[in-house]
């Protein structure tokens, strides 16, 4: 008799955790707290930006744009390139080599946006169109450009689909100030 | 008596695979690779673009307000105009009739940012504030203007709140260097 | 007979829930519409803008970087400013005290892109690095300067890896056209 008992009280006891259970999967936990995850997809990439210095239209992949009153657009502005901002049309290699095989390009936009020291804001994207990867990532974000900085992957497209991620940036090269090598260091935690 | 022996371990099975669901469930899946979901929402709308040219300030709902070194405010430069950087506020239709009652306007700039061909880098937004929609929608991406493309839904406010996804842009219709209409056709994979 | 039979059914009633609940879980509610969730994280901060007038270069945080053909980049042109892009570096404080130590910097770029009434589209970050703050928090989208209203939280790095939400941007005070003091209502849904 005692026995008999036991098994629907267990029944219910399950079936009471698989209430729960329910409501909690349903509530979303999107707005909770979470631990650090490990990136889905990681990529390295290079990118190269010849900067329009007034004597190399061929090769220049960049052009200062905007400026602030005080400065020109053809050489970039004193106090740290304060409201300079630059628009690029990059291309993006799986080396440090800026002569590799283009895997895609970087395009958007820099400004300088800081008088003390070097800082730049960037918008950017990854284009894609390789056997690799077809899609693009899109990028936004404060960069100090003489440390490592991290910048947020805020969408993509294609093969990258809704990502998002981190972004680390680093100034791996510079000559004077018309060449500038970047490199991106990219960890996606959204795949899908 | 095996029959007897056959209930507890069915239920510590059951409890068993409760367990297993709950670690999972509050493990977040977020970095996880998954399936293309479908839409939850899907909208189409229409802007219109129309640039200031020097005579047509009246109309005019974009200006350049960048350009590199060898260009000006007024003409789009040569080279695919890259460099040039345009602000626009134009209204957003449910068709493609430039004169339909706007729902909208779209707010933000683009910039030319390719040398070999037109390619534009966009940061906008829609602000809808009519019966149907209230709130706005934030995109960013890089868009070959003269293809179809897809660029980022990077969130959203009121009724698109916290929104994500995918929009596909297309050139509908263009008139010389002063008139663009484009398609947006906008898919929605994160609703509140 | 009837009750030895029972069991075994509740058993399998259970174990068909379970699997519909795995089968929901592993589906990624993503694409599912949400009830709005309570932010996991709130912040309110002001920062403080002193745009360039061709006399206050010492002071200047901001600087006119484009303008529309018709104006200049000293003064901000008529027609609500319409077509001006401003670079910010600001600081970031805890009151609304412009002399208050601040706990980090607001760094992007702001452009007004409305004809008829004042309205801007901004880019930008808050850039911390104080005891409290490590990181950054990624903004876009567009404000009504005279009305208060919400921006998209795009990402974050550091304290504020990957967060996403929104941010209700208010006018604090202005003086002429050179001071502005924003209050930032910052909410957080998605924090790790």
């Amino acid at each position: 008799m005692g026995r008999t008992n036991q098994f629907p009280s267990l029944a219910i006891l399950v079936l009471v955790l698989v209430l729960v259970l329910v409501l909690e999967c349903s509530a979303t936990p999107i707005s909770k707290i979470r631990a650090h995850p490990h990136p889905c997809k990681r990529l390295v990439f290079y990118f190269h930006d010849i900067l329009y210095n007034g004597h190399n239209s061929k090769n220049a992949t960049a052009a200062i744009v905007g400026s602030p009153a005080w400065g020109n657009r053809t050489i970039l502005t004193g106090q740290n390139h304060f409201g300079n901002m630059v628009v690029f049309d990059d291309p993006i290699t799986l080396d440090n080599n800026l002569h590799s095989t283009p895997v895609g390009r970087a395009q958007g936009f820099y400004l300088y946006d800081k008088k003390d020291i070097f800082t730049a804001w960037l918008g950017f994207s990854f284009v894609f169109n390789s056997t690799e990867h077809k899609g693009s990532i899109n990028f936004a974000g404060a960069d100090p450009l003489m440390n490592k900085t991290n910048i947020s992957v805020i969408g993509g497209t294609g093969d990258f689909f809704l990502t998002r991620g981190i972004a680390t940036l680093s100034t791996d090269a510079f000559e004077g100030e018309v060449y500038f090598r970047l490199r991106v260091d990219i960890k996606l935690y959204e795949c899908w």
